[in-house]
């Protein structure tokens, strides 16, 4: 059952996670990285285990590329909730990074919780050097400054630009912002599989998509016990989201068409690709 | 002669960064992540260039890895002049990216520039996806929660420490800080030729803290328009650093025989690491 996956899924990455940190040097950065890695969906993680298992490639083998992932994931995270960038004091439940230290502390944890994505794909686990080599290479076109960082970038000139955006231009900056790393994540079985990525990445796309619409209504209708971050932002600040500009019911309509495209681009994989239908739809019907 | 083979690693490793920054989208982050790559005396750059040349490698084909090491150095000096970091307002005499700009300028541009630096090691003229992968995990090594930061965040730490660090405290926090990627510059040149890194690791040893013991005298005696950064911040904040543990002179007398030692790491290689045993005298004598 799907939830059960996700809950082993969320169980081994954690571990994993925390078996890697614990190679560092012992000290208030490596307790800071630690803490920023616990908790959280694991979405990304689960897509490139998933999307191992179904070219039948072990959790073990695929569990590097998984848990890269998740430390960018993280990162991001982590210098995003600073007060220079969203300015968020709550995160999975908890004081974010620089609450629970200071600022320094979040800068310097999230640099190193980049490294360290990086630093797992060169496992030896996930296979040959060309390989892991296009890993990295797809890991960083994803999170930089065409990426993630970009969209991270758009999101923050949006705040001061003189007009709200449009449809196309909050497209553009979620498909940088977070559909670029749930690309490589839905991607990088097919890789590791050396076969053909492109149904995944057509997949993540309306996933990716999906899961930013389901995050604007969960910022309307959501609660915070359960969210673990503090809501209701988008509106306050007077920001352009998908639910301020197709409505309530517009926006939960599109996220249904999107459920459906994402789950439609997994066709040539029968049953094998079922706990990544069953995550879309959990996409859209999440309450965190 | 050293400085014009200096002012050539300059010219060529500028214009190759220009070149791959010129790639990304059009905006303030690109516009951020150029500045922060003008200027700098490129030594981690030389010392990549002139080890590959010692084994008939030629600029084009090591040039990515010289590019990564100072898109990585870049980065950690955004960051690191962060007003929740060292609050600096001047960097290469310019105004730092947060002043230029705004601290979430600053924080995504020191982001994707690493994700530049990692980028830029897939480049297939490095040579084979091996040699790559081995870049991309030695360079995380040198840079992350063992490395670099590792080192930053003793620096911050010491900060508000109770006592002053001792001598073997400055040194673990100056082989984080700065000596692990000059190391990881020094021996790139090696790995590129699949060849024995040793030497030049003890190389690197002896140059990183000769570097950081300049780097203290010329916080004391130095002139802010050649440095073109803020001098005098250590004795005002209070902080041990080589000169306040050794004197002046002891601080002299220590970084000539640390130039000695990496002079003589350097005996396997007879001219051919000239200009490399160049650099350990300049690193000395530099007023910059």
């Amino acid at each position: 059952m799907f939830t059960d996956r996700l809950t082993n899924v969320q169980t081994a990455v954690q571990a994993a996670l925390d078996a890697h940190v614990a190679q560092y040097p012992a000290g208030q950065l490596r307790d800071a990285m630690h803490y920023a890695l616990q908790g959280g969906k694991r979405l990304r993680a689960f897509l490139v285990l998933e999307g191992a298992a179904i070219f039948d490639i072990p959790t073990e083998k695929a569990m590097p590329a998984a848990c890269a992932v998740e430390a960018l994931h993280a990162y991001s995270l982590v210098h995003d909730d600073m007060p220079c960038m969203d300015n968020d004091d709550l995160r999975r439940g908890m004081p974010t990074v620089h609450v629970q230290w200071d600022e320094a502390t979040a800068a310097l944890a999230g640099d190193a919780l980049q490294t360290m994505a990086f630093e797992l794909l060169t496992s030896p686990a996930l296979g040959t050097a060309e390989t892991r080599i296009r890993l990295v290479a797809d890991l960083a076109q994803a999170s930089g400054a065409e990426g993630m960082v970009y969209g991270q970038a758009l999101d923050i000139a949006a705040e001061t630009a003189p007009t709200p955006l449009t449809i196309e231009q909050i497209i553009e900056l979620q498909e940088g912002k977070t559909g670029a790393l749930i690309g490589f994540a839905a991607k990088a079985g097919a890789v590791l599989a050396e076969k053909d990525p492109a149904p995944f990445a057509a997949y993540a796309k309306a996933l990716g998509l999906a899961f930013q619409i389901a995050d604007d209504i969960l910022d309307i209708e959501g609660n915070e016990d359960l969210t673990g971050k503090r809501l209701h932002k988008d509106a306050e600040a007077g920001k352009a989201t998908f639910v301020s500009l197709l409505g309530l019911a517009g926006a939960k309509t599109r996220a249904t068409e999107l459920c459906d495209l994402a789950i439609a681009a997994l066709a040539p994989y029968a049953q094998g690709a079922d706990s990544l239908r069953d995550l879309a739809r959990f996409t859209i019907a999440r309450k965190h």
